[in-house]
């Protein structure tokens, strides 16, 4: 994954993205009357449980089966301020990914005026129950690997 | 207001019921996964935001116009817990009001089996900016009280 | 706990108070510059969490061995808004029980001023892991109830 | 800012580092029993608020004197998970600083083994109350770069 640049990259036209919908809520702002810079990984990780929903894998069911995603990098920007009542699409794609990791690509657009608002990486490994890395199951890749 | 049981209370079935939807996400839910208790007060507070706005009220507005709903107690009942993937319904109705203050009662549904999980009255008071009470404008009270 | 009168209620100056601390956080408050109703209900798990602990009880542990604490119903009233900077004390003590149940009741005290600024109490069932009520460990009862 | 390689960097032993306490709370926990990645972000937004205040400086003063510290960018490490009852110090240093930007390097470190359990850059732009950046006072750059 050393090659992966998250300043130049962007959605790679020939993968699938998937696509989650939320609308800002007010308890997401702050005292700025922004959306807390926090609550952006909250939408990102919402996407990514939607993603994984989406193409049939439930989160507590891979838990339950000793299985799990951990987040090891976030890399995030933000862009432009969101605020309450603003609708937002996080888009998700699987940028790249090795043997037990990837790298998910999100974009928070915001809809009224198709800016992106937000721009992250996210570095992720699948493991066992333990937090011992294991091999991505093919399923996993050949959902996302597109 | 001093009539109004929580307890014994129930939907008014002559009063209008506003709904909004929620998908549970796993970051709401806690080491019991569980939803936490209070991202329940979350859950009632985006239910009453998107009453007022389909209802035509903005809170950013009323807001800016010096105006605010500020909430003076809540009572919650815990009947079922939530779990990640739970499709919910917030249902929300004024129970009651009188010059300054107001009851919304509030129930949160969830889909699958149509089972009644929380319930909660919220006692509120319509504002000026310096937080002293005024009354509750015509238009609000002609909205939601019928 | 029929008996119990949550609006007349007052701290029992002959049973023990627990005492937490906070001092309010920037990411706690909303777009009116104060701490979001449902923060209160975090500050109040907190300082439950406290109260158990420095009693010599810990959560987790009693979640190992198939026991939980599950709140049954939440009244809080809301009488000062917290602002960011605001040290707080949170108080707890336990009001009443009974052989599965009790109630604590809990108030959240602005230092500079001494002020109340919240008040609640906490209705909560001791059950087994499966979420069926059992008895409250004996030593439970001695820790909180003299 | 170009020079600044998160992989390689380390806190600089010449320059101040600002610490902020914290004990892990049982709601910041998720289904994992692991602090949420979202919480994270707090953590490292409570400790800056700290560190300016340390140092003498007030957010919300800054905010009624129409200046605002705009977070740009985040790229976090997640080293080891954090569990309920974990004190933990959050440790930031400012990295380095141009006109009207800067970064803060920022480590949470577990106190029981003294292991950094995530290391976070976060680099920030001042600006007035329209979002539009401004030199950064004389007095943060004073405070902090030394």
């Amino acid at each position: 994954m050393n090659s992966f640049n998250f300043k130049q990259y962007r959605m790679n036209p020939d993968r699938e993205v998937l696509v989650s919908r939320h609308k800002v809520r007010s308890y997401e702002c702050d005292a700025y009357r922004h959306v807390n810079n926090a609550v952006y990984l909250n939408y990102l990780e919402f996407a990514r449980q939607e993603a994984l929903e989406q193409k049939g894998f439930d989160l507590v069911r891979l838990q339950d089966n000793g299985m799990q995603v951990v987040i090891h990098q976030i890399q995030i920007q933000f862009l432009k301020p969101l605020r309450t009542g603003d609708t937002i699409e996080i888009r998700t794609q699987l940028a790249s990914h090795r043997r037990v990791s990837g790298i998910f690509y999100q974009e928070i657009v915001r809809q009224s005026d198709d800016r992106v608002c937000a721009r992250a990486a996210v570095t992720w490994v699948f493991t066992n129950a333990e937090g011992r890395p294991i091999p991505i199951p093919q399923e996993v890749i050949r959902a996302f690997a597109r």
